[in-house]
Parts: structure tokens; C-alpha cells; sequence
């Protein structure tokens, strides 16, 4: 499998935790989010995907997009250690958990949206990140809120594994602390990441153990 | 089952539809977004969903959040007429084409975001449509050239057959039409959307159709 990644994505990071917790093997591909403008807007990546978008994941000549229909790809095919659980209503609160991240928080505060907001508005530095540190706090509040008040949370999560849904949170708590979020309130959310920065395939996944690192 | 929606959402119209198609009969409690502050924001609204955003779907006591997670369960509970493909590939292209909709075109135009950008940075009506049609008419172009570039693409986004993937498509080119976004170079994304409006199950789900519409 080859994985087309920027190191700082928080969607491709999403995948990458996912590929090690199976312990599938993977070549990553660097696409440069910066660099000259973007690799991501070059005629040939556009030809692998139209969005312009990191990840992508190539699987035996298919070529497949969005991290989280990735890693379902991924659990549903590789089923060896599973990333949802076997239930139904479980299946349904690990998605939300992913989902009330890679749709409320995380691409509200993508680099693209950022960007526009200098380009187009003027919006200094200043104003960025409070626009991002609202998206974050707002958002991640709502996780915390989810996670503090439901019995099925544990050491992760979802019970005492890892699942799509820790995939998803770890990213998001790198990114908070990279841009100062205060996160005090969410001593839920803290733990858990916590909990998964003492395994390997977080660890190795991180932003700064990739190749592509600056 | 109970739905608890916003006739003018997004979101809870991809739900909407999903019910209709699968036949499944639900009371709808309308939760509205702009009145009075916004009934998403009450104390009991967010007892039920601590995010407060709709849809939110009980079913048997259990309250589900997050529309793609909801139609997920809705299918996996309630498997006849599927709107997932059996083929892990094909589930996989379904959800990035419902997810390139609901992760990256939708949230970055959210009612909340809007509001926003004007509550904080003193933008006007003008730059706010402009910021919204920029990243339909960027997201959707994604999403046309998925659909136009592959030949599983049949009648509906996937086949010929209904999916996830066209209850994400109609809402947000129903939203597009509403900002005046320009969809003339995504004649797929027309076609197919004009194909779902010949179902019942489309029809009956669209704002106008709903008891709160105003």
C-alpha cells in the first residue's frame, strides 16, 4: 500500500494511526502542503485525486480518498484487530465521536480554510487563531461531554481499545496544542490521548517521526 | 424513532431521506435553529446532544448524533433496501463521496460559522455569500469530477440505485442553489441530482416539505 501523506495533516495522521494499529505496512508518498505553492495542486495529484486533498490511500491499483472512509476500508478488509466495535449502537457512537471531529472541528480550521481567510479577508494572525481556538474548544468541549457522560468510555475512547474514534481524537489534541487551545476543560479528552501517546502506532505516527517532517 | 430536525439543515435532511427511503416511519420534533436564540441552545436540547447541533435520531431510548453515523446505523439495523454497496471498494467510494460533501464542503458553510464570521470579524452579507459559494463551487467541483471520471457511477451517484452518497448530494446542491452558487461545469452533479428529485423519498424530505418550514 502506498500512502500519499503530509506530515502535519491531521486526516493523513488519522490513517497513519490506523495502518500501525493493524500493523500493515505502508510507503509514504510526501505531498508538500507549502512547498511551491502546494504539491497537493500539481496536474498529477489532481489527477489521483480532483479534491487536491491528503490522504489518499493506493491499495493493490485502487485508489481511495477521505480518511475515514479510508480507515473503514481499511478495518473492513483488514479485519485483524478492529477499529469499530461488533455492535450496532457502538458502531454508531465511535462514528459520531470520528465524525464530531473530521466534520465540526477539523475542517472548519484546515490549512485551505485558513489561508482564504488571510487571502481573501485580510484576517491577520491574530484573528486565525482565534477562529481556530474557537472551532477547537467549542468542538472539543462537545467530545469531552460525550465521552465524560457515557459508560462505555474507558482506558480509550470506546471501551479498552483503540478505535476510529481515538484515531481521530490524538490529531485533534496535537493540533489544539499547537495552536495554544485551552483545553483545561476536557480532562476526559486529555487522558484518553494520553493513554494512547504510551502505544507505538500513535507514537510512530506522529507529525514530527514522519519523513516529510520541517 | 424520533428525529429531532431543522427543516433548513443540512444535515437532518440527509437523514430525512435516508428514513423515507428505507420506509421508515419516524415523528419529527423540530428544533429551531434561528428563533429565540436558537432551541439547539436550551438546556434540555443539549442534556440530549451536549454539541447541540441536529439531527439527533432516539430510537428505543438510545440517541444517536451525527448524520452519517445515524444513516450508517439506520442501515445496519434496518438492512432492506441498502444504502451502502456490499463491496468493501464500493462502500469505501460511497462514503468519500458522502464524506467530501459532509467533511469538506458542508461544515465550512454551517449556519454557526456564518454567524460567526460576521458576530466577530464585522463581515458583510456580500463576503459571507462569497465565502460560500467559494467552497461549494470548489467542493462540488471535487465531488463532479468523482462522479463524472468513474464508471460506477450509474442513474444515482453509485449505480443505480440510491446511496449515503445522494443523501448527502441533494441537500448541499439544494443548499448551493439557495446561495446562487454556479454548478454549470457539474452537469453529473445536476444529473444525478435532478434524477433523485423524481423519488418520493427525495421529495418528501426537502425543507418545503417540512411542518416547520417558515
Amino acid at each position: 500500500m502506498k500512502l500519499y501523506t503530509y506530515f502535519r495533516s491531521s486526516a493523513a495522521y488519522r490513517v497513519r494511526i490506523a495502518l500501525n494499529l493493524k500493523g500493515l505496512d505502508y510507503d509514504a508518498v510526501p505531498i508538500h502542503l507549502v512547498r511551491d505553492g502546494g504539491e497537493h495542486r500539481t496536474p498529477a495529484y489532481l489527477d489521483l485525486n480532483p479534491a487536491g486533498l491528503v490522504p489518499v490511500l493506493e491499495d493493490g491499483g485502487h485508489v481511495l480518498t477521505q480518511s475515514l472512509a479510508i480507515i473503514e476500508y481499511l478495518d473492513e478488509t483488514r479485519p485483524q484487530l478492529p477499529l469499530l466495535p461488533a455492535v450496532a449502537l457502538d458502531r454508531a457512537r465511535v462514528r459520531a465521536i470520528a465524525q464530531s471531529i473530521a466534520c465540526d472541528i477539523h475542517p472548519v480550521n484546515n490549512l485551505r480554510v485558513l489561508q482564504y481567510l488571510g487571502r481573501e479577508f485580510g484576517l491577520t494572525d491574530k484573528q486565525r487563531s482565534a477562529w481556530y481556538r474557537h472551532w477547537v474548544e467549542t468542538g472539543l468541549a462537545a467530545v469531552e461531554a460525550m465521552l465524560a457522560n457515557d459508560d462505555r468510555t474507558g482506558r480509550y475512547c470506546h471501551g479498552d481499545a483503540p478505535t476510529l474514534a481515538d484515531c481521530c481524537l490524538v490529531p485533534q489534541v496535537f493540533n489544539a496544542r499547537r495552536f495554544d487551545c485551552d483545553l483545561s476543560a476536557m480532562p476526559t479528552v486529555l487522558r484518553i490521548s494520553e493513554q494512547c501517546a504510551m502505544l507505538e502506532a500513535f507514537r510512530q505516527a506522529a507529525p514530527e517521526c514522519q519523513q516529510d517532517a520541517d
